[in-house]
Formats: C-alpha cells, structure tokens, sequence
C-alpha cells in the first residue's frame, strides 16, 4: 500500500463509491428479498407485504444551510425525502427512526424546532416516530432518518422492471425546486453585501417553497393503486430528472426517449429560469430535489391515467442500443447526461 | 422567545433531551407497537413475529478516536452496538443499513478499511448490508447504523417486565471495556509526549479488544432460547451497569438490589484497575461499552441457567419504594447511582 497513490472520494464520485464498498456484500437471509440499488431495501415479512427500508442523511453544509433554511422545515424536509423514497417502491411508509449528531452551539430551542418540524411531517403523512439516536458532534449538524414502509409484494416497483414501448410518465412538475435553491442563493449574496437589505422572495413562494419544504407524492401512490396501475419501474426524482432516467435505463437495461416539450413546468418556473439565464429545461434534466415521482407504464394503462392532471406523459422505453434521448420539438434528439449531484 | 435564556442541551443530558424531543409524538399505525423508550422499537409483521429496529450513530471525536482506533475496527464495532440492541429485545439481527458521512480528507482507502469491518462483522452475525447513504460532510467521520432483527411476539423482552423477586442476571464480566480505554488513552498521552515511544499494549490484548471491537451476544440469546427461558426484562450495558439497572427499574417501575461481590470481573480487569488506581467495581457501575446482556428472570427459571458460565445472578428485583441497592461483601447498602456516558 505505502507506494500505491491514494485514491480521491472525488475520483469515485457517490454512486461509484457505493459500487466499490458494497461489492463483497451478498444477501444471506431468506427475508432479504432485495438490498443496495433502488431507492429502499425489500424485506418479506409474510405471505402478502413486503417491508421497504430507505436511509438518507442531511449534513449541514453539504446538504444544507442554516443562513436560510429554518429548522422546522429542515425537519420537514428530512421526513418528505425519505417518505418519497418509500413512494417510488410504490409503498406506503409507516415508521421513521431519526438520528441526530449536533454541536453544543445549538440550544435545545433549536432541536424543539427541528421536531417540530419533524413533528408535522408525521401528521401529514400519518407515519409514526419510533426510536433514534440523539448525540453530539464537534461541528454543525447532521439528521439521518430511516423510513419503514409496507407494500403488496404484486405492487412493488423497482427500478428495474421497465420494458420497450412502456410510456414514461412524471408527476407535477419539474425544475422548481433547483431555481428556489438559485433565488435563496441570490438573497444571501445580497445579504451578506449589506446585512440591511432584506430578502426579497416576494413572488418566489412556489419556487422557495418547493427547495425549503418539498413533499412525498404518496397521492400519487394512492391515484396509481386507486386506478389499478402498477409502475413498471419507478423512482423519485431528488438528484435531477437525467440522473434518474439514466438509473431506470440501466437497471431495466434499456434506453429512454423523452420529448422536451413534454416536461411540465410550473409557469413560475420558466419566468424565473429566464431571469437567472437559465434553460428550464436544463433545471428539470440536472436540478434535483423535485422529489416528484418517475415512472414506466405498460400503453395498455394510458387509459387509466391520461385525465389525472398530476401526471404527464414525457417520452418512452427504447430498446438497449438505442441510447438515451432527448428529443426537441424539431425532432432533433442529442444524448440524455446525467450531472445529478456530487457531494464528494 | 427573545427575553428567554435558551437552554444549554449539556443541562438535559441525552435521555432528557429525548424525552423533551418526543413527548408531542404519538404512535398512529397499528402496526406500530411500541416506540421510543427500549434498546429497539417494535413493529408486528405476522402473526407470529414482530420486527424490531434499532439506530446508533458514532461521530468522530465523541464516540471513537481514530488516533487508536483502526477503521475496521470501528466498522465492526459499529455493527456489533446496534446487534447487540436487537439482542436486548431477545430478537436476531437479520439486517442493517449503513449511513456514512465522511470529509474528503479520507481517502477510498480508508473508507474501504472501514467497510471490512463491517462485511466482518456482517459474516459473524450472519446479517445483510441492504441499504444506506454515502455523503460528505465538512470535517470527520459518521457512521449511523440501522439495525433490523425479529423475535417472536411471546418471547420479546422489554425493559419493562421485571417483576419483584425476580433474579437479575448479567452475562460474561464487566469493567474491561473501560479499563482497555484508559489503557488507550495513557498510550495516547506518552505518544504525544514522545512520538518514538512504541505504544506498550502488551498484556492488555483482553481489555484493549474489548475496548475495539466488542461482541454482541447473540449467544446468550441463543442460549437463552434453548434453556426455555424468555427474560422478564432485558437491556444491554452500553452505558455502565449502574445506568442500565435504573432503566430496568424504572421502565418497571421497582427497584433493584445487587451485591457487589456477585459482579462477574475477568482476572486481567481486576488487576488492571489496580494499577489506574480505580476500583473494579466502579468500572463496572459507570464505564460501560461491555455490551453484556443484563436481564431478569423468574426464580423458576435459575435451576435453567444457573449451570451456564456465561452468566451470573448479580441480584434481585425488589418493591419500588426499596431504592436501588448497591450491598457490600459486609452487607452495607449504599445508593446506587448512575453517571454513565455524558455526551453533551
């Protein structure tokens, strides 16, 4: 080892250090139906339901900032993102475990708020706290939550199951949240330039409101069941809609084609992004943390769907070879990338 | 708000500042029985069993310190913590997640140490990895475990159980743990003073391994299991002796007296407490990290354990206006109190 040069977590990036720590790991108990690789783990638990466990950690500094996000939201949020994980299983989440590490400069005031906020995501999703870990760190803040959910093991969607011809369908709409993050992000500027000036967000609630406090679209779970509709594979959109088209492309081993003229944007949205320079496109495909819902259906449940206004129908399953695309209203197409989201 | 002096979090302690943190939380889903208040929660999955959920996070610089603790160490130690909560419930461990938040000042290589570890210990406890959550964070190193076990309903052990006369039980021998870190931390200081010193481990392999990489004593629980034994009540000693004893007593609302020469010590820890200047038993009352199991039993069950060397009758439960009794080779009760481990 001592003459071998050190590998960077950068180099890896999340999704590659994940791969190279998991890949001795085999499952070994009958009830590990399905572990690392879709947005919640799968354990059978009786004849019908299957359990899914999904973990996300927010750390201070990384994945947010203090200066403008209220603590009560911030509870909130670390809820909604790991109930979305559970929704794109197309299961119900149940329970959450929180862990929290905090440095002494917080005072207990501030964790009240931080539950409070956890408090009213457990009444709006109706999911119960059921333990955790409170501890202290040398530095910031950091919130893990683990979400436990159910799910009829015949409705389960994994990320895998997509099939040539499947429409590619999203819930509400896109690139909100990531010119929300763009606007607080200006304010803070000016904030700091002259502490005096107060922020001006007038107008921005939608976008502002969509970064601070996104939801788990678990009506759309229960529109899909109400309508006899089981995805063919489906995921949560938190790292930015190219990013999670590219997962469903390589865990179904597919191709997608998506139509850019088909992406819903909040009207907001696109007035916003043409203040910023901005392309609203480019904020759906790379933003992130819309945490709306990406799904495949088979064409025979169009019908089923087509009038819920929550959904919009963005493209279709290719075969293998066809390569991922993005299609302009020209009919140009050009290769789908993903940036997503690097912490590292 | 503003005229109110803010409360310091280090004036609660961590079980008080759990209790102000959820005492607005409800259980809701059916399927949720039971929360916070035991070394895991509990959620009934079929008819027979339930499924029990523990979390524990370690923060560099409060829980390890990577100056004498080997990354693969920490990574099995880590699991082993959260196994052993599941084995407080008199359940099996069957899963964890694993969510790490890590600054880039460590390379891959050092993160790849980290999850030996924790693949080691995945193959002993015969448990899958399934999931979890690979961040940065701007300074150190977090690991935050999720563990998921089963019991079946009849045999689960609350804290809660423990009836009067009942006996209480410990497993294995106490002290050693916090005697290996003391060992540890005097090492540390002569290294500081003089960095071509050799650390002088030699002789303490027994306290020093305690210290790193403890057990989880699925053992025990399998031992217990065949003897026909089911606890009244069970917890594990994270937090010393002394402390665990007062969540007995109190989630069971009695009280306990123990005979300090009926506390199991090895020969190495009795020695060792010597040279520190430290009396054994105070090692034991409030050092913890032994991750033994303390539990009672029925008086009709010791003709069913009282063979096994891995455990020792320490006491018994008595009525809750008794007090909690620490009772001397000369019969002299003293008050048993609880420091344990002060986080904040």
């Amino acid at each position: 080892m001592e003459n071998k040069k050190l590998r960077d977590l950068a180099e890896l990036g999340e999704f590659g250090l994940i791969d190279v720590l998991t890949q001795d790991f085999q499952l070994k108990n009958k009830n590990s139906i399905f572990g690392i690789g879709d947005d919640a783990a799968e354990i059978r638990i009786n004849e019908e339901e299957s359990l899914l466990v999904s973990t996300d950690t927010l750390v201070e500094g990384i994945h947010f900032n203090l200066m403008y996000m209220p603590l009560k939201f911030l509870g909130y949020k670390a809820v909604a993102v790991n109930v979305s994980d559970i929704c794109a299983m197309n299961g119900k989440a149940e329970q959450i475990t929180v862990s929290i590490a905090v440095s002494s400069r917080f005072p207990v005031e501030a964790l009240e708020e931080l539950y409070e906020g956890i408090h009213a995501a457990c009444e709006h999703y109706q999911i119960d706290l059921i333990g955790g870990d409170t501890t202290s760190s040398l530095s910031g803040l950091m919130i893990s939550i683990t979400a436990i959910g159910r799910v009829n093991k015949n409705s389960i969607a994994y990320r895998s199951g997509a099939k040539e011809n499947d429409l590619i369908v999203v819930s509400g709409d896109l690139g909100a949240s990531y010119l929300g993050l763009q606007v607080l992000e200006r304010e803070k500027e000016v904030f700091k330039t002259n502490p005096n000036i107060q922020p001006k967000l007038d107008g921005y609630d939608y976008l502002v409101g969509r970064q601070l406090k996104p939801e788990a679209r678990i009506d759309v779970v229960d529109q899909l069941s109400k309508a006899g509709v089981i995805p063919t594979s489906m995921i949560d959109i938190s790292d930015g809609l190219a990013s999670e088209l590219m997962h469903i492309a390589k865990s179904s081993t597919c191709s997608v084609s998506i139509y850019s003229e088909k992406i819903p944007f909040d009207e907001k949205t696109s007035l916003t992004a043409i203040d910023f320079n901005l392309d609203p496109i480019t904020c759906a495909l790379n933003g992130g943390e819309d945490y709306e819902l990406l799904f495949t259906i088979s064409q025979n449940d169009f019908e089923k769907i087509k009038t819920n206004p929550n959904l919009s129908v963005i493209g279709h399953i290719t075969s293998k070879d066809s390569g991922n695309l993005l299609i302009d209203k020209n009919g140009t197409a050009v290769n789908l990338k993903a940036q997503g989201w690097k912490h590292f």
